[in-house]
């Protein structure tokens, strides 16, 4: 009935592709995130991690469909008053968050600071994708993309200590 | 720059009167859930309950954005695969109970129960919502109106015990 | 500087045994919840995920800090007004759940809808360990032991559909 | 059968002082998250805001129990390895984070970018809180604290835009 994992996570990435954000600038948040607490990170183990995030079914869904929301705000198809809230990414929204909370939520409550940092310091890609480009709109993908790093850095910091992700098949 | 509120507040209720919700259906969520546990509970503060919730900027916010994501997918305009995974209502997309839960939280975690129940129970009007009928699509409508219920549940819990909701101004 | 998982996990086990649950129990709430969506779901599947969730840093970190309250309450040590809220196991304590919370998070949002359903319920176990017996206290062990379930369903709901949990490596 | 807020507000407030947090320490913390957004924000505001969010019972209730575990682990009364883990204050513990997200939540996603910043950035008493002095320990104080900025400053946020809080009555 679902299409299989595969072909949804080549979606996502090539949709995140197609709205300006490669894999390799998510990593590089990462090691933002990272590079105080784990010695030597190198930027393959930060992409690792990414691909790691992207491979989980509740990330594609979150990033396809605020994704699908920033491109229909582009194109003035949204009703209003939500044309003019995406538009305008007002800071009440709330919505783009909420669904970036649910990435992070997945590798548990140490991704929350990790999230709520760079969102407020908006290092690298996250400050292009917040520039308020006319005629551009990232109100949903600035927060997913945040949100992917977060998670992707937490997941190393569980790794770093030794504990293990899935011990039981 | 925002919308005042009380227009939000009655673009809400426009738009769930449109897709077929009133809000005295929803008071009966309210008064299904608690009926146990409040004695006496009138359809009015049920009612006024469910008002309050539909006050609440994040709860608008949710509300518009879901009821538009439906729109699109019965119009046939949302990229694939949203389209169809929103169409089929698949059981693993998540985004829809994300959005949900976005509501339940803001009465506290004891909201949460009376979601899951309702949920999985789904009585009146949520029934109604989860027909999967041809052309009708209520992915989002059907969580968030459970949402809506059980946060305006959790609300009357709270009142109930003499906890005040403000008491500082 | 931590201690190896599989000693916590160990220790997580030997305490919900230590407080009255085996682990056949938790899984027996797992096919209560799954018996309509899985066919031929096995007790040793359904074992299989409650190990699986039992593995997290997250969940072994919750499950012990619930039971010392727990534990604490039952030896009168904690201060007022904690004690006597603890001890009638209030409804609108809150923090029990949003333990419980932390647990079915890590599996998306699917798990809420579980979670709520079994805690209304009491089904099997959840009515042994809320049946309020004398010098007996479970206000935090019975949320969690619901949770467990719920996540190790969700967990399943999941693989049921062919999502790979962790492709990348 | 539940202690009347108003008791249990001031019994809040009492442990936070004892434990070395005075209101206005952590009034000044929603003035360093706020200062940028909100032109001319008091100290005498900063402060009401606080004082609402610790009127909340779920606030109130997460406080107190952070607090007996954090004294508890001071008295060497917590079993092992909790005892071991609340001492060295653990990265991944993580039940310190959820209860103090459980605080932000009720102001919704906003505060969550609010929490990570301080959580991280620790101004003002958060960098005292984490002094990790020999014989104190502030495992769960330092994030409740910061949750509470936190929740403050977002419930002002709110308040900025002309959003009514209960306008339902």
């Amino acid at each position: 009935m679902t299409k299989p994992t595969t072909a949804l996570k080549q979606r996502t990435i090539d949709l995140l592709n197609e709205r300006g954000v490669e894999l390799a600038a998510i990593a590089d948040l990462v090691i933002f995130l990272q590079k105080d607490y784990i010695v030597g990170l190198t930027a393959e183990e930060a992409l690792a991690s990414v691909q790691t995030v992207l491979s989980k079914r509740e990330v594609q869904n979150a990033i396809i469909t605020g994704i699908q929301l920033d491109i229909a705000a582009e194109h003035h198809t949204l009703m209003e008053p939500l044309q003019t809230i995406v538009e305008r990414d007002e800071g009440l929204y709330g919505v783009d968050e909420t669904m970036a909370l649910s990435i992070v939520d997945i590798y548990g409550s140490i991704g929350f600071t990790n999230y709520g940092y760079i969102d407020r310091i908006k290092p690298g890609i996250l400050s292009k994708l917040n520039a308020h480009e006319p005629g551009i709109i990232h109100t949903f993908l600035d927060d997913l993309v945040g949100a992917i790093a977060a998670a992707a850095a937490a997941r190393l910091a569980h790794d770093d200590t030794g504990e293990q992700d899935t011990p039981f098949k």
